[in-house]
């Protein structure tokens, strides 16, 4: 039978399974989700608030938990593993990739993880103990052990009959690795070429010695970058000495592209990118707090800006209601330009040689949209209040602002870039905190010289 | 020999070439160009400002020109095809998958593009014109035409002498598809099962009849969650009545995923996921307008809030120093929220059933969050200002607006997507819009009625 599953498809599972569940009939839940393909379940799981998602897990099948476990996102995972003791763990990830194992065994308790070890067998724990050694994040804890590897001076003949033998290659083979007699890697062999080549050639003369490789050191995010640009399925990981230690598959490049860029997108809102929707509230409140806690400190930063000038405030109350669109649009301009930044430092786009070309670029786009606003800021603000002298202050402090968003815009990721800070994370809030700052003093600067002519 | 490119090399092939054209050795840089992956090049287009980008391209060698514009991000493409004249085009874009082609030509302008097609020969024509038909951003407009198809009765001895006639097989080839006498699909046959099953079996007994089938009008974001949920090389793409039309294969699902990061990222900050780091500054100053001209409108509005209470700020200064803290903090809070729901919508986490219990998960810690903000803030400003009375002032109106920005950061985004509203690109203004405005009214709010005491 032919399926076409799609999203509606899976929807409309969750929602028999929802009603299933509301109705108590368990049997029939149970074997909606049999029916599941373990990603679907993951899904649905990561869908369901904390006390659903105990009973939806208490109903899936034992067999599969491990693979369900391994598509669940590393929140939800901590959830799930917290209702299982030792056993559990053990009997659900047997036969589980080991790369895949050991990211699940980085995630438990300490007391758990050792007793997860002593339940294991010898060779599986040696196995999970050596993908563990490797630092997170890097080639070494992604990779499989599970390549097939040749020799140069057999034939493709051969190698045709040894994989009947075989009967099956690991999930996502496309291709075969050859080493020399001290195991280090000298070509790759794709089964395309295995499948048209004449079976009487000898490996070395088919094989591709340009193989693309991966130290086993590089990080997550460097080898998402090779797979793209060379548009890879699988490549070979490798130590110094090009001794072959293992594979990545694209699958797993896929989740670091996607963890990447939720990455980058949560944090510019100050969340962590692991956090579950359905958390409880408490654990959420908490991992919230650093972000407003950092933003109240720049909150009162601006609040000491105006507190400079709460004579001039005094004196005239129309600056305090207009005084907060200077500030808000400096914020909005910097934060296009520091967004074009960090997607150019991502993808690489940005070096030495061409970063003072874009903060020249960037510097003339705010003087052109400062005079623009400048001029569209006093025209409405002199309508509304009847009074040209407030337009002329607040075009003065638009302009000024505008300015100083484009170049910051540009210079605090570049900044932060150099010292190691993820600018998505820190950059938005530093770059406000600035352009509130110079708006506010800009503008009520200014207002306060005039007045007192 | 062994290649172990990585993104530093890249690098000092960037410098070498900049240091090259800096002292007019531009055969010296033509041979590095010549020596870099397409892919390399095109990222160095990428990173170079217009004049450069010029120089660089007329550089390239012409038979690689093809390759490059495909690697090439669309703005940047669309810089280097102003520079190309129609038989340029022709001739850079020979031999080039059929998918890559039609986005290149849907991107030029229409009178250059009928040229093209009159330049090209009839069956290039035909194929182009063909994918053209299908909506961008579908299965149709994506998929390359170049599957190798098998009958289901023949034996797998028959289908290895048949490939190794053919001698080659397309690019990401991992799987043969089999079809029947009227072409419709009943199966597939990945190439590590032609290499591992005995010979004399037929393609029925070996086939997979589960085959993971794309429609033809599917979108892409679609076609992302499917190859990531079920981790897929390549999936077939089917007409309504299952008749083969083709393939699309996982380096450009890793395309779509990465664009559509990007696009939420940019689309946050109010910009153009298309938007060229290197674009003119005209052209680029341009594309910013839009938002900044909305956020003006929100700034006014915001501003007409504090208007309303322009008397209470003459009465006391020290409000219109502190009143920006609120919304602050709401903004904050309330982008928090939205960028869960963002991320939820995306992966499809957040569906009928349980987005009540989001709305009020985050409404429960807006609240914790709203009394322990409160609470701080109101201590501070106490013993700065030395005013007990306007710390209460702001510990109610905190309390509300966190409270506020919890529960709009939920429903603003749930509202947006039920009207097929992208939330990445108008939820943040909209809600920061709400928060600025609920802030202000109910701090100045507060005050006017206790002032009037």
């Amino acid at each position: 039978m032919l399926e076409n599953s799609d999203a509606q498809n899976t929807q409309e599972r969750f929602n028999e399974i929802d009603k299933a569940l509301e109705s108590g009939m368990f049997v029939l839940a149970r074997s909606i989700l049999d029916k599941m393909h373990a990603c679907d379940v993951a899904l649905l799981l990561e869908s369901s608030p904390p006390t659903k998602r105990k009973i939806l897990w208490s109903l899936t099948d034992h067999d599969e938990q491990g693979e369900i476990l391994d598509e669940l996102n590393e929140d939800a995972q901590d959830s799930i593993i917290a209702l299982m003791d030792a056993t559990n763990i053990v009997s659900a990830t047997e036969g589980m990739d080991i790369d895949d194992l050991a990211s699940i065994l980085r995630g438990i308790p300490d007391s758990l993880y050792q007793e997860v070890l002593d339940t294991m067998d010898a060779q599986d724990r040696h196995r999970v103990e050596q993908a563990l050694s490797y630092p997170e994040e890097t080639a070494g804890s992604m990779m499989n052990t599970d390549t097939i590897t040749l020799r140069a001076d057999v034939s493709v003949d051969v190698v045709l009959r040894y994989l009947r033998l075989k009967g099956e290659l690991p999930d996502a083979t496309d291709t075969l690795y050859v080493v020399n007699k001290e195991d280090q890697l000298i070509g790759d062999v794709p089964l395309s070429t295995l499948l048209t080549v004449d079976p009487s050639l000898s490996i070395e003369q088919v094989m591709n010695s340009k193989t693309e490789m991966l130290e086993v050191g590089m990080d997550d995010g460097e080898i998402a970058k090779l797979f793209e640009r060379y548009d890879l399925i699988s490549a070979p990981v490798v130590d110094e000495n090009k001794h072959l230690l293992g594979r990545i598959t694209i699958d797993d490049v896929v989740d670091i592209i996607r963890e990447e860029a939720e990455h980058t997108m949560m944090g510019m809102a100050g969340m962590d990118d692991d956090e579950d929707t359905y958390a409880p509230v408490l654990s959420s409140a908490k991992r919230r707090t650093v972000w407003l806690a950092l933003n109240l400190v720049a909150a009162f930063i601006a609040a000491s800006v105006s507190n400079m000038f709460e004579a001039t405030l005094e004196q005239m109350a129309t600056l305090a209601v207009l005084m907060t669109i200077v500030p808000s649009m400096g914020g909005i301009a910097g934060n296009q330009t520091l967004a074009l930044v960090i997607r150019g430092l991502a993808v690489g786009h940005i070096g030495k040689t061409n970063a003072r070309w874009l903060i020249g670029k960037e510097a003339a786009i705010g003087l052109i949209n400062g005079m623009i606003w400048a001029t569209l800021v006093a025209t409405a603000v002199t309508l509304w209040k009847g009074d040209i002298t407030v337009g002329y202050i607040i075009a003065g402090a638009m302009f000024i602002n505008l300015s100083v968003a484009g170049i910051a815009g540009v210079t605090i990721p570049l900044i932060m870039h150099k010292y190691k800070i993820d600018p998505a994370l820190a950059g938005g809030m530093a770059l406000t905190t600035l352009t509130d700052v110079i708006g506010l003093f800009s503008f009520l600067g200014m207002a306060t010289l005039v007045l007192k002519v």
